[in-house]
């Protein structure tokens, strides 16, 4: 059985995603499509707004025949740590190909960037960069980028950042992927006769998030839709995680704030002054700038959250959040083979593996209109759609 | 000029303690009353229902001339401690007298059993208790206070409890204040002529919180309740601070929680298991006992909520919240002598003094519906009324 991995949100399930996963299936011939999907909270470091059951409902219902949860810790991280632990979840399950989206559509662009990052010299001319000017890692990596390859490459468009890191990490782990990606959008148009209209999914969130939701069903594959419709879920935002976030900053000393992982330069006096504000833009608004992006303010916040410490030793693992027969039965092939600790319930998992997505699903759980259970880890089973 | 002393939660104020208020003043022929008040959190463990400027607005209304915060880590802690320091402060600020209401009325009694208590046999003979059975602290000494003074004291009864650790602390302290109480209720209808309705603050809060204001109205002085009424604040419970504590009790290791001042005997893992509950009376009912009250269990939750550790050193001070102009001519004449430091200005005091309640009100600002800002003891000054 051959297998293809996507590394996934659904933050909601829409039509590029549904797309998505059909090119990968037809592009690479693949027999299993394994998604790595983040669980309670994304990669912006918010809430995602329905919970991962929900989501890895509309996985199974989309295509994908197996969806694991990528842990928290991974997905309120930086880019390469989201892709680095996304490829080495997918590499370990054996995994043929990685299959991506992207703006630039050429896989041989994201290998020819990749090989050169994974080079001595590149690292230096990042080094030189950061020391010259007051740029970004990102901003530096970019230039360095641009220096070597020009404009084959551009990594400041949010897919290609993402597909960059892909394949990055698969060339440090001395490639056990191949590299496949999809031009997103353009490509989809010309390929289907009748075409679904096709959105990202922020501006599906915005509709739902305003109420608009009639507006947000044509860009959504009717099951997909109709979750939302039936379960009368209520949509989970930043703001609902807010005051719990206000609270860790106004109580908590400064010097525990200090210890989480991604608080660096003093940023937790700066978030401690923010969280006087009442509404969660204002806050927000004070703390974002250029430098330090929303996403990367968000993800700190939810590092707060969630109590990870700089000290904290984290293990991958393969949490397992649902299968269909396929997925099943390439499960039980690779099963024997798996060198990460392979999680399917969570009451038998090491305390160590689990605390931080059992930790985080519990603050889910807290925010106001949550419909999910503290607990729920414990108490739902992998979901299986034969 | 001479004070007396009284020792206030007014949650609210009520007509009860108007009639102490003006009874301490008649009977002890004091010049001025100096109130010692608790803060944003009340000894029951949960926050006041109304914010401690409002409070001590009310007492400064209700006759007394100078209005201070007793810490939150004094409130915070069985009736021992908060009596304790209540007399720590009153001696310091030179008051002649401690004036309690009590269902006893006897200053006599209470001074018996605080002088039996002081003994070293009398500590023996709780000890014993305390080992030969399975009683609290609480009930060891009721037993053993009733064993030595038979009838002559019930220190089961709320305020008399409150009296017997005033006069006790009193006692320890080498009495530098005397002893006057005021039996409650009877003596009041005996009094005063056209006599108010009195009933408990407990009673009101019921009232208040169910939404019969008017019904309340009689019970307290018009100048009270027009605050409550022309504020149109929103009234505090345990329930706006429980969101706070679930998101504690769920998301921290139970290793910091057992750090907790009062989290002994493995505690923390019932706390831990009963924050699954949505609903804080579900919380409550799980976790209190005879041995464990509810007010036990409130006060340890807000220690939980304001970080109160085991290992945190305590400083006494003075927190200057409100005064008339009786207060101020006092205030000047003593001020000299004090031991303890004044603060009548958040700004300049030292910090380690002032943290936790400065903490409190940042928590109490954080209750949804609160009027308070998390700055609001640097914003506002101590109320002066002339």
């Amino acid at each position: 059985m051959r297998a293809t991995g996507i590394v996934v949100e659904y933050n909601p399930f829409h039509n590029g995603h549904l797309y998505h996963l059909n090119e990968a299936r037809k592009q690479t011939n693949a027999d299993c499509i394994i998604a790595i999907m983040s669980g309670s909270f994304v990669q912006r470091g918010e809430p995602a707004i329905l919970d991962k059951w929900m989501r890895t409902k509309m996985a199974l219902l989309g295509g994908a025949d197996l969806v694991f949860e990528l842990p928290v810790r991974f997905v309120m991280q930086q880019a390469d740590i989201f892709a680095t632990e996304a490829v080495r979840m997918l590499a370990d399950l054996k995994a043929e190909t990685i299959f991506f989206g992207s703006e630039d559509g050429s896989k041989e662009a994201f290998i020819e960037a990749a090989k050169l990052a994974n080079q001595d010299d590149f690292e230096l001319l990042i080094k030189e960069k950061l020391e010259n000017k007051t740029l970004s890692y990102g901003a530096a990596l970019t230039e360095a980028l641009h220096e070597k390859i020009g404009d084959r490459l551009d990594i400041t468009l949010p897919n290609n950042i993402l597909g960059f890191h892909y394949t990055l990490a698969n060339e440090k782990m001395n490639a056990p992927l191949q590299i496949e990606t999809l031009k997103r959008t353009t490509q989809y148009a010309e390929t289907i006769p009748k075409k679904p209209a096709v959105t990202s999914a922020t501006a599906i969130r915005k509709m739902l998030l305003q109420g608009h939701i009639t507006q947000a069903k044509k860009y959504m594959p009717s099951f997909a839709y109709k979750e939302i419709i039936n379960s009368s879920a209520n949509l989970m935002t930043f703001a609902e995680i807010y005051p719990f976030l206000r609270y860790r900053l106004l109580t908590d000393s400064p010097g525990t704030i200090s210890k989480i992982n991604s608080v660096t330069e003093g940023i937790e006096n700066r978030f401690v002054k923010a969280a006087r504000h009442e509404e969660v833009e204002d806050f927000l608004n004070e703390i974002v700038t250029k430098r330090y992006s929303r996403a990367r303010v968000q993800r700190t916040a939810m590092q707060i959250l969630l109590h990870f410490e700089k000290q904290d030793a984290v293990s991958p693992y393969l949490r397992l959040l649902g299968m269909n027969q396929t997925g099943q039965a390439y499960l039980s092939k690779v099963k024997k083979d798996l060198e990460l600790p392979l999680v399917t319930t969570i009451s038998k998992a090491k305390e160590e593996l689990i605390a931080y997505d059992v930790r985080a699903t519990k603050l889910y759980s807290l925010m106001e209109g949550s419909r999910v259970q503290p607990d729920s880890d414990y108490l739902k089973r992998p979901l299986i759609y034969w």
